[in-house]
């Protein structure tokens, strides 16, 4: 099939998914949970076919991990994700906004699939599943290239992903699963079939990926976090926040790559600070002016300009003093990446000011940026987090993948009546929202 | 100044403008209100200007007049919608989600500017301050080109916009204004700056902006938008409806452009609305195999293939017979623009099935396309009618300008004891949301 065929295909059953109803699509949803299930055994024979082919690649041993699905309870919670996706409150015909513009004229504003989703994602086998949760809960087909290390276990699931539309009488072209990058540039030029771009993975990935297409990108680029430490900060508190958020999980985007210090307590928290990092293992590259104020060790070294513009994804942290919070807020708003920057202050007002004035999707005061992420804020899975400020920000789950449109329900109105000179005024009442009022 | 340098202004003063408080934004805007009120006297001799301009290029009577700032009320009522706008509720801040992850560990959801705005826009002299009011009141930073055939009556307003700004403490560079061509192609590449671009105007001017940048564009393309007579229609009211949305105004991208009405009714039907039609002065190219059902006049003809996908923008109408509604919507989602559709209907079953199905952004039942617009959905001025499904869809106010961001309030929480063998587990309770809670 060519780019152009999957994506028409894929279109068209998304026009009947959009309809379906939140019961059908809910137990297509049941339907795959128990088939993947009981089809263990033979989606974990095709990955261990994954996990022999990277490790005579010579992968590393973190990303042949990360394409192990028969690690202790990560099977069960695949399929559990699904389910827990499936008991998310449906929000396809969710009526947002009711009003009434005049006698019999009633506005409503209705949440609704966007449409088509193209997602292209790492070597992870169970995103897969994920990925299909989130789009057939929100009503959206969605045709998925995973990574090419994971190919066996994503024919595997996708076998199971097909079988279980079928089954529960949802177009099977709903979700379509794509091999080959040859077909994801093909689909980057279906812009009158594909509504959005889902890029999850690498930064350059996204920036490719963005270069080459008209349609929508709603993708994550680096996580370059801050975290600030006030001059009034409770500095005991600090510690253990500043060291879960660069040692918590050094590869994520959510953790910390610089901190800011405010000059005042260089003398005092630097050398602390830097002794508690180095004694976790992390190397800290510090501004030339402060060195002299860190705990000697090998592991502080001085920063180059370059350091601070950096997402080191590693047991490294850049460090510099700032002159107050004004000067942090304005070096994280040019040096950071939109993604998460926290706080550390006791002072109400510079907590306010800091998370009024940083352009990022979570701003955060007290507590450690390895906070951002969908699952910790309560949305269910997540699609990704996403660090452009256009639909969706920060951690994307259901919300994020619908759009809305407006039902206007008349009884014979023309405009020309509404027209200056017209007989008819505009009554423009909000009106309550009742359970009759979804479609 | 380089277009570098104008975007990397704007984006300085956008950071200032976010964090200022409602009551100064709204203001400067009263204070434009004022001072365009007071300096009319010195907009309307720049103004005609133009207008001798217009006429000495033999521009169109209707172009003329949409350049002419002097006709009966239309300069009261663009100072007044400066005043309207300004007294808008205010959404910069407004927190929209509160939940508790744990005790003390508070995540909100508040609404932001999106940042820097760069909106292009036809020869209406009053948008410029319909736009500069739009921004100031969500927040957003501007820059701002209008159609050259305007530019005496541009550069006029915008001493005021910038006096107006000055004189309330708003830095000036918040709304900046440009002329030239030269200057939209520079900025078009600045994506480092600039946020979100918002072509209003033609067709071709979307397209060419989208193909020429990597920023967000948020645009309206074309309004072909349908109105089906189902079998079970009343035909009575059907019949000033359309002729609402075909004839009150015609260059409007909400007037309907083709007809599509259920075959039972074409003996019955298609006489009496073509007559209606002709009557009005419209012409009516209509689907060969119905012809012969329309009423003799000359102002009805056979149309062509092409018709179907044509916005007229005048006083002409495509008009075909579908077997059922299912046709009709299949019609409309290959060959409408997803703007503005609508279906006579007296069936509420068919009427719930036309709004699920059809994918635009507005889906209206027994009234005219013609409602679709901002004002008279009571949004306040709109910005523009987005045809896209990402971020904003339909008529376009404030909050179509927002964005969000997420706050985390902690007390010393780090992720590492929310794992599965952490002491700690999130609460993921819901709050109700108060005044406080607005940033």
């Amino acid at each position: 099939m060519s780019s152009r065929d999957i994506a028409s295909a894929t279109r068209d059953a998304s026009r009947i998914l959009a309809t379906l109803s939140a019961d059908q699509r809910r137990s297509s949803l049941v339907a795959l949970s128990a088939l993947v299930l009981s089809e263990k055994a033979y989606v974990l024979l095709e990955n261990k076919k994954d996990l022999q082919a990277a490790r005579n690649a010579g992968l590393s041993a973190s990303l042949v991990s990360r394409l192990d699905l028969s690690k202790s309870g990560k099977y069960e919670e695949m399929t559990k994700g699904i389910l827990d996706v499936a008991n998310l409150d449906d929000l396809l015909g969710k009526c947002t906004q009711k009003r009434e513009l005049d006698d019999n004229l009633i506005l409503r504003r209705v949440l609704c699939p966007i449409g088509v989703l193209l997602v292209i994602f790492e070597a992870r086998p169970e995103v897969i599943v994920n990925i299909t949760a989130l789009a057939l809960k929100s009503g959206n087909a969605a045709i998925l290239k995973g990574g090419k290390e994971s190919k066996h276990s994503f024919r595997a699931l996708s076998v199971l992903v097909k079988k279980a539309l079928t089954a529960t009488n949802i177009p099977e072209d709903a979700i379509s699963l794509i091999e080959s990058r040859d077909d994801v540039s093909g689909l980057l030029a279906q812009e009158e079939y594909i509504d959005l771009v889902i890029p999850r993975g690498s930064n350059a990935l996204v920036k490719n990926i963005k270069n080459n297409t008209r349609i929508n990108v709603m993708g994550h680029a680096d996580g370059l976090c801050h975290i600030y430490v006030d001059r009034d900060a409770d500095l005991s508190s600090a510690i253990p926040i500043i060291l879960d958020a660069k040692t918590n999980y050094v590869a994520a985007c959510n953790a910390v790559e610089c901190l800011l210090i405010h000059e005042s307590l260089v003398s005092s928290f630097l050398p602390i600070v830097s002794a508690a990092l180095n004694a976790a293992g992390v190397t800290c590259k510090i501004h030339g002016s402060s060195i002299m104020y860190a705990e000697q060790s090998e592991l502080n070294i001085i920063a180059t300009d370059e350091d601070f513009d950096t997402e080191y994804l590693s047991l490294t942290l850049s460090i510099r003093t700032v002159r107050d919070i004004d000067e942090a807020i304005s070096w994280i708003n040019t040096h950071g990446s939109h993604h998460t920057d926290a706080i550390m202050t006791t002072s109400a007002s510079s907590a306010t000011k800091f998370q009024r004035s940083i352009d990022s999707a979570s701003v955060f005061v007290n507590c450690s940026t390895r906070f951002a992420d969908g699952m910790r804020y309560g949305l269910g899975t997540e699609v990704g987090i996403a660090t452009g400020k256009i639909h969706a920000r920060g951690p994307v789950g259901l919300e994020g993948l619908m759009t809305y449109k407006w039902l206007l329900d008349g009884s014979g109105q023309g405009a020309a009546d509404y027209s200056s000179d017209g007989l008819r005024r505009f009554t423009h009442k909000d009106l309550g929202i009742t359970q009759a009022d979804n479609y």
